[in-house]
């Protein structure tokens, strides 16, 4: 076993409180698709999110931006709790250790750990890729992007983990203006149609997508985009930082 | 101390996990007021949100139900989990202790529990009043309705508690009808008004919620209610259970 896996585990164990992890939903926009950030462990097929342990002194919000730097290498601005899993049945270790095939997991007290009930807390980050290069920690072959709609097989809950998060942000996305931290800084409406389209899983009319969105009052509108024939080019928008951030604070309202 | 509480903290020590606990918002609607249901720890000032610990085979949702019956005697049959509050500084216990005055946390293995670092998830419930008839537990003096604007000072982060939950159902407010649960089966759109309200701390305008409310389709119009003068009589409503239903999956979107 490598020595990076095993002071990983050391100090997992010494400075981490038991029975409660945390796993994060990281996501990212890119090729018109909405991509998750996923860990392959090493030589196996087992893919699994970002998670980890929280420290004895440390608030469970510093804990998932802790984990995020140190599995996969992403200093991400906004993580946000959307719900904790709390199914005693929720995780099988033995079906783990197993496909591990003697990887990792054969010392007793990490064994025992990993054994123990773990309740965990989701957290999600929507990233701009473009600016994100995800780097594996010593437990994984890779840390990369996967079109959410091919995901690989994942372990434990955490298929039902990523399910809930896009559940959060589909009511997020009817009561906040999205999209600031996945989107370039100029983009065309159809870019950010798309966006949203990836999120609702469904398409969205053009004329209605853009109207409602432009009414929101929150867009800079700059050059044309130039590509190919002129008279098509759409308009390049950018977000309005302080009206963006005044919608924020008061939501887009039913009432 | 009474065998009541022995008998609880026994079970607490042996059947429970370490660490994490859940605490219960529960909301109600009386006299044009949003009421918070509240336990007063016997013989002391202190009071707090009905709360407890989940046993090592339970699942989580299923802990917070069993906590309501146990500690609050409502079998509330909608509990919502809003949010879990992962501070290390959330909980003094020695101050706690010094209230107590040597009530309860006196053996050593319950201080020792008390003492451990908690994570707590909270769920909230929207119930009727009415038919709410809240009994007190071993540990409490009281389990009462109390006004949502004239709280007294709460245990531990009880406060933000109550704070974040009525956040995440203001932003509930936008997106899904409410108050099916809270209202007595016919109400006037004044009620409802005024539960909404209650939740927003704010007065609304009369004529669009009423307009915004009737075009959700979900209500049935029935006699008036007379109360003095027949020609100011209001409408009664009633949810439509069938449409009710089919806007909560649906939403009411921006998008």
């Amino acid at each position: 076993m490598q020595q990076g896996v095993e002071k990983m585990f050391e100090s997992m164990i010494s400075e981490c409180i038991p029975g409660h992890s945390i796993d994060c939903v990281v996501l990212g926009y890119e090729d018109k698709c909405l991509k998750l950030l996923l860990l392959k462990w090493k030589n196996t097929s087992i893919w699994s999110l970002p998670g980890g342990f929280i420290q004895k002194e440390e608030h469970m919000d510093d804990a998932a931006k802790r984990i995020m730097v140190e599995r996969t290498g992403l200093d991400t601005v906004f993580l946000s709790q959307f719900h904790t899993f709390g199914n005693h049945c929720r995780r099988n270790v033995d079906d783990l250790i197993k496909k591990l095939n003697n990887q990792f997991l054969h010392d007793t007290a990490t064994v025992d750990w990993f054994k123990q009930r773990f309740i965990t807390t989701g957290y999600f980050a929507l990233v701009d890729i473009r600016k994100s290069h995800p780097v594996p920690d010593a437990l994984s072959e890779s840390c990369s992007w996967v079109d959410i709609n091919k995901l690989p097989d994942l372990i434990f809950d955490h298929e039902e983990i990523v399910r809930l998060a896009m559940s959060h942000i589909r009511i997020q996305l009817n009561y906040l203006p999205f999209g600031i931290s996945m989107l370039p800084k100029r983009f065309t409406m159809t870019e950010l149609q798309k966006l949203y389209e990836g999120f609702l899983g469904r398409p969205l009319d053009r004329g209605n997508f853009q109207k409602k969105m432009l009414k929101l009052g929150i867009f800079m509108r700059h050059e044309k985009q130039l590509l190919g024939g002129a008279h098509k080019a759409p308009w390049l928008y950018s977000f309005d930082r302080t009206k963006y951030e005044a919608l924020l604070e008061k939501g887009i309202g039913f009432i």
